[in-house]
C-alpha cells in the first residue's frame, strides 16, 4: 500500500477495497463490517431506538488526551447516553484529504477501535470519500449512532421542577483549553488535558442507581452557559449556579486567565449535566466522585421558577444573566 | 440572518441556534427534531435494524437532475433498500465552508426535505459543523440511515446460482455522464441528467411481488463492473454480461465517446442491479418497464459456475475478463 491517500482512494475501485479491508476492517473488526452489505444488519432489542449524528473537524487531529477519532466515538456515544438510551452501535463516515498520511490514519482508526471497544458500542458500518488536497483539512469523520431505551417516560427535560439540583461530574473547559494550548504550542509545559471520555457506563451506573435524576445533557460546543441555557428554556424554569461552585482545575483556570476567556463557554467532551431531586443530589455526587476520574464532581447550582433565565451568583454577591455563546465562536474545537 | 455562512454559525451557540431553526428545522419539519434531544426517540417496528452511512462531496454541488442534497437523500435510502430493509429514518451531518452563500444552503436544504418525503423517510437527527474557507468546498453532507427489515433470509448474495439472470432498471453511466458534462461546462448542449433517484418504492413492488429474486446492489461509484465484481466474488460464481444488452442512452454514449471513456466504470445514482432466478426474469423486466421512468429495464447477462470472475461479451464475439476500477479515478462524483 502507498503511503499516502490518494485520490484514487474514494473512487470505490481496487484502493478503496484495499483500504477498507487492510485499515478499516482490520481495526475495526466487526462481523457487519465482514459481510459487506449495503447496509448492516443489526439486532434491535426494544421498540424504542434513539438516533443521533456528529461530525468532527476539530484541528489539530491529535491533541492532549485524544484525537478526532476517540473524540468521534465519545461524543457520539454521550449524545446518545446522556437521553437515556444504552448506545450499541456506530457508523462512520470518513473525508479523507488527498496527501494524508496513511500512518495517521492508522493512528485515528485505531484510537476509534479501542475507544468503541471500552465502551461496548460496535462500529458496524462505513464510508470513505477523498477530496483534493486544500479541500478538506486532514481527515473530517461522522459519527451516527443508534441506541436503545426501554423506559422512554424517564429523562423528560419538563420533568425539571423548582428546588432541583444541577450537578456536573468533574472540571469544565478543559477540552477547549488543551486544544487552544496545543495549538498555541504550549501544552507539553502546561499539563492540560482534554477530558474527552465515553460517559455510558457512568450514566448506565447513575440509571440503574437513582430515581429522581430528572435530565442530562453533555455541556459540549458552548459550554455549560449554553447548555444550561437550553435546559432552562426547554424546561421553562430558572436555573442559578454559584461561580465559586463550579469545578476547575488550576491548571485550565491558569490558562483561561492567560487567554482572557471565561470557563463556562468553552466546550467540554468528557462532562454531563445532571438535574436531580434534592433528595438524591448529595448521593449523586459522592455516586460520581467514587466511580473512576470524577473526583471533581459536585453541585453548581440549583432550579428555580423563571423564564428560561440562567444565573451565575458571583463570590462578591452580583448576579449574570448567562446568554448562549455569541459572537466569540472557537472554531474547530470538535 | 447573514447572507453568508460565518465560523460562528458551527459554534454551538446563539447563530447555531438560529440557523438549525431557520433553515433545517423549518424545512425538515419533523417532531423528532422539534423535540430538540440529543439523539431522537424512534420507533423500532421490527427486530432487525439495518444501518448504513455515506458522505457525499460531489462536485459541483448542484447538477442536471439533482444536487449534493437529493444525492445524499437517494443513496442511503437505496443502501438500505437494496438489503431488503424498508428505509425510515435519516441523520444528516452537515461540513459547511466559511462564506458559503445561505441561499444556496437553503435550496439544498429544500431538495433534501422533497427527496425525503417522495421517498417516505424522515430526516430526524443533524449535526452542522463550519470549517473555515479553503477547508472544505461549499458543503459536504453525512447521510445515515436507518430502516427495518422482517423477513432477513431473503437477498442472501449466497443464493446467488449458476442460471440466474442480471437485471437492471435502466440506462448506465447516466450520473457520471452528467456530473462531467457539467464539470466541462457543456451540459446545457446535452440534455444529459444525473440518474439520481430513490429506488426504495420499486423495489418495495419487486420484492412484494417477486420471490426468486437473489440478491440486489446498487452501482454508484465504481459503476456496473465493479459492483458486478463484488457481487461475483461474494458469491464466488462468474458473472457474464453482453455488451449490447447494457442499456445506455444515446446521448450518454455519444459523451462517453468525446470523453473517451467506458460505460462500465461510471457511476450510477439510480441504479439497481437484480440477480434472479431464469423462471421470475423476464416478469421483472416488465414489471420494472411498467413503473415510472424505468422503461430501459433489461436483462444483460447470466450467473455460471466460475470464481468470481465478471466477463463481459463484445459485439465481436470476444470476450473481456473486468476487473474493479483501478487507476482511472472520478473524484467528487458522489
Amino acid at each position: 500500500m502507498t503511503e499516502k491517500v490518494l485520490l484514487a482512494h474514494g473512487d470505490g475501485g481496487s484502493l478503496t477495497h484495499q483500504l477498507v479491508r487492510e485499515v478499516f476492517r482490520a481495526a475495526f473488526n466487526d462481523p457487519a463490517l465482514e459481510a459487506e452489505e449495503d447496509a448492516a444488519l443489526l439486532d434491535a432489542p426494544s421498540k424504542h431506538v434513539r438516533m443521533c449524528t456528529d461530525t468532527f473537524v476539530i484541528h489539530p487531529l491529535e491533541f492532549p488526551g485524544g484525537d478526532i477519532g476517540k473524540l468521534a466515538v465519545t461524543g457520539t456515544v454521550n449524545d446518545l447516553a446522556v437521553t437515556g438510551a444504552e448506545p450499541r452501535y456506530l457508523s462512520v463516515g470518513f473525508v479523507l484529504e488527498e496527501g494524508l498520511e496513511l500512518s495517521l490514519l492508522k493512528r485515528i482508526v485505531q484510537s476509534m477501535a479501542e475507544t468503541a471497544s471500552e465502551a461496548g458500542v460496535r462500529i458496524v458500518a462505513g464510508d470513505t470519500k477523498v477530496v483534493e488536497k486544500g479541500r478538506c483539512d486532514g481527515i473530517y469523520i461522522n459519527t451516527c449512532g443508534i441506541g436503545f431505551q426501554e423506559d422512554v417516560e424517564r429523562l423528560h427535560v419538563t420533568s425539571i421542577c423548582p428546588g432541583d439540583r444541577v450537578i456536573i461530574n468533574g472540571g469544565v473547559a478543559e477540552h477547549a483549553v488543551a486544544v487552544l494550548a496545543m495549538r498555541a504550542g504550549i501544552h507539553s509545559s502546561t499539563g492540560l488535558l482534554s477530558d474527552c471520555q465515553a460517559l455510558n457506563k457512568i450514566i448506565r451506573g447513575l440509571l440503574h442507581r437513582f430515581q429522581t435524576i430528572r435530565f442530562m445533557r453533555d455541556p459540549t460546543r458552548g459550554g455549560i452557559a449554553t447548555t444550561l441555557k437550553e435546559i432552562a428554556e426547554l424546561a421553562k424554569v430558572n436555573i442559578t449556579i454559584a461561580e465559586e461552585q463550579i469545578p476547575i482545575k488550576p491548571e485550565v483556570q491558569g490558562a483561561l486567565e492567560i487567554l482572557g476567556m471565561e470557563p463556562y463557554y468553552m466546550a467540554n467532551e468528557g462532562k454531563v449535566i445532571i438535574i436531580v431531586s434534592p433528595e438524591e443530589a448529595e448521593e449523586v455526587v459522592t455516586f460520581l466522585r467514587d466511580a473512576q476520574g470524577q473526583r471533581m464532581a459536585c453541585e453548581i447550582g440549583y432550579v428555580t421558577e423563571g423564564t428560561g433565565n440562567v444565573l451565575l451568583q458571583t463570590p462578591y454577591g452580583g448576579t449574570r444573566n448567562l446568554k448562549r455563546m455569541a459572537g466569540t465562536p472557537l472554531p474547530r474545537i470538535c
